[in-house]
């Protein structure tokens, strides 16, 4: 286990006066082993005590080579693996319980009296992976890096006559190039399209003069990257240029309050007093962004409720946007920023200078 | 709502002493809707009353036009979704709750105090929709039919020297010609990798004498296939063909065994002791099927210790198999079969008879 990452989640149960805590969370059992294990609808869980008495509940057909550097309690198909697990619970303790541990899990491990009291233990898993130690720190930097250079690539691409369907396959097939996961969540959106935050890429094609919102991320070494773009076939008109550049003057305000010491809902008021004292606000209809890491969504949103003070060490996307439908014109700027002692690192160093691409 | 499948699943909370029920996967809530919601990682809830007062809690992110048949429920981003449906249930008794509800929502309903008892609801669920009614019957003839029409178009592929991602792909595109989700869990296997059931698709390239695996399912209408041919390469061994005739023997005695009256592991037995009987008992390494219907595995396998009665309606897998590492050999054969009043329908029409592509 990473002894680092594990003394820190120990040391803030012991803060939450919860001694004992079950994680299936495959992602966090990544980030504490090293080992990502995907069980199906299997029972994975980490149990761990701040007595020191850790086990990982693995079912027989996951055989492990490796030390994962905590002992293992096997079960099999013919076997109740939360019998077997509710054996290590102290019952006259309470219990942190992962936020998406099925139903099916905890309702035999409480007939079993598996703990004194079940609580949601995810937040304190949630506040540790929020900072990026340096390690992590470096492997982001290098999943943007790739995102720059596949934003490079699929750009030329906007001009080209495709459907949305299609540019958003070129992304994927960029990522697949890479050898990389990536580009799941791709999103090619022209004019009325990328009006809509919520938009499916459909066979539209795009035309002259279109605004063409680029919006991707995957994963490498397992961390995850988000970035968009937005970019003008052909020609942009005035009214499009001058949102464009709001939008990108909020992205850069939002970067600029993204420090430790301010607040999350900072980030957002930065972004989102600019756009509406220039009088798009009603067209900014999401939150800023949001956290990031061995996911791509992560615990921890850049929005007007989140009054969490910023540390050093997080990663959260910084993403305004104007949106407007009935002109058919939506631009959106995001990057990945990484907070440090006084300010933040922006991992994404693709141009955000207005592009236009050729018509072909 | 569907009025009969509904009132079958009132009538065994009746019986079970369960007279509430919160089901959360969406795909149950299709089954009884009609409208397949993914709510993501927010509340989707239908709660069930046996006195008749359902609800169904959703997100204002997820504006229903059609009238669904059970009263909507709403809230949004900023409410406790939980605090409300809580306000539904009858604190004073017990209810039962989806197997996969995450425990971040089940934790907050225990806090409210919302039950006497909490109970795994799903097994309720799941015996009611392992008996498909008329027109689940003809969708799953449907999605059988299609997986055989996709099935004659791969199988020429088996012989041109593809690797075994490019074929598995290829399964994928005639998917996608066919406009349907599917065939996202393509197996296409040569040689020592159809050799392992657990096998996943690599970059080795079938060679003459190569018996190819291929196992696909996708969806129609909201239905699953599930289907297996094994084929060879240019020629096949006499070695070979003895396997592949005993594992087809053994898949119709499994489907001469799928009839009301028997238990499913008279299935399972059926297969396997045939077989056993050739020699081949300690090669036959997995479960001979699993039931299918609006998902590709549902609740009901075809397994030696599964004792459920079987009934008229079910759909589920016969898919014997011999695997022999040593040798390069694996064979598989797979149908789909609706059990009728007294026997069985196959749904698979594809032939079974030993095929050998030519090889390009």
């Amino acid at each position: 286990m990473n002894l680092g990452r594990l003394s820190r989640i120990l040391k803030s149960m012991e803060e939450k006066a919860m001694p004992q805590m079950i994680i299936s969370d495959p992602v966090t059992i990544f980030y504490l082993t090293g080992k990502l294990i995907h069980p199906g609808e299997r029972l994975l869980a980490l149990y761990l005590n701040v007595n020191g008495n850790h086990k990982l509940m693995i079912n027989e057909l996951f055989p492990q080579e490796k030390d994962l550097g905590v002992e293992l309690a096997w079960y099999n198909d013919s076997q109740d693996g939360v019998e077997i697990l509710s054996q290590f619970v102290e019952s006259d303790k309470p219990i942190g319980i992962d936020k998406k541990w099925p139903a099916k899990f905890l309702i035999r491990l409480q007939e079993l009296g598996g703990g004194s009291k079940f609580l949601n233990g995810s937040l304190i898993v949630d506040y540790i992976r929020m900072i990026k130690d340096e390690k992590e720190q470096e492997l982001m930097r290098e999943s943007s890096k790739l995102n720059d250079s596949i934003m490079g690539k699929v750009i030329p691409w906007a001009g080209k006559g495709l459907t949305e369907k299609d540019l958003a396959q070129k992304v994927r097939d960029f990522y697949k190039e890479e050898g990389v996961v990536g580009g799941n969540t791709a999103i090619a959106a022209y004019a009325k399209g990328a009006a809509d935050p919520h938009h499916a890429a459909n066979d539209s094609k795009g035309k002259r003069g279109d605004c063409v919102i680029l919006d991707f991320g995957g994963y490498k070494g397992n961390y995850a990257s988000d970035m968009t773009r937005t970019v003008f076939i052909g020609e942009v008109s005035d009214r499009a240029r001058e949102i464009y550049n709001i939008v990108w003057e909020a992205n850069r305000r939002g970067i600029a309050a993204a420090k430790p010491g301010n607040r999350m809902c900072d980030v957002d008021l930065a972004c989102r007093s600019y756009i509406e004292e220039k009088g798009f606000g009603k067209y900014f209809t999401h939150r800023t962004g949001h956290s990031i890491g061995l996911e791509g969504h992560e615990y921890g949103d850049v929005s007007s409720v989140n009054e969490d003070i910023i540390k050093a060490g997080q990663c959260f996307s910084v993403e305004p946007g104007i949106y407007i439908p009935e002109e058919g014109i939506g631009v959106r700027i995001e990057d990945i920023v990484l907070t440090t002692e006084d300010g933040c690192e922006v991992l994404n160093h693709y141009t955000k200078d207005l592009i236009v691409v050729p018509e072909e």
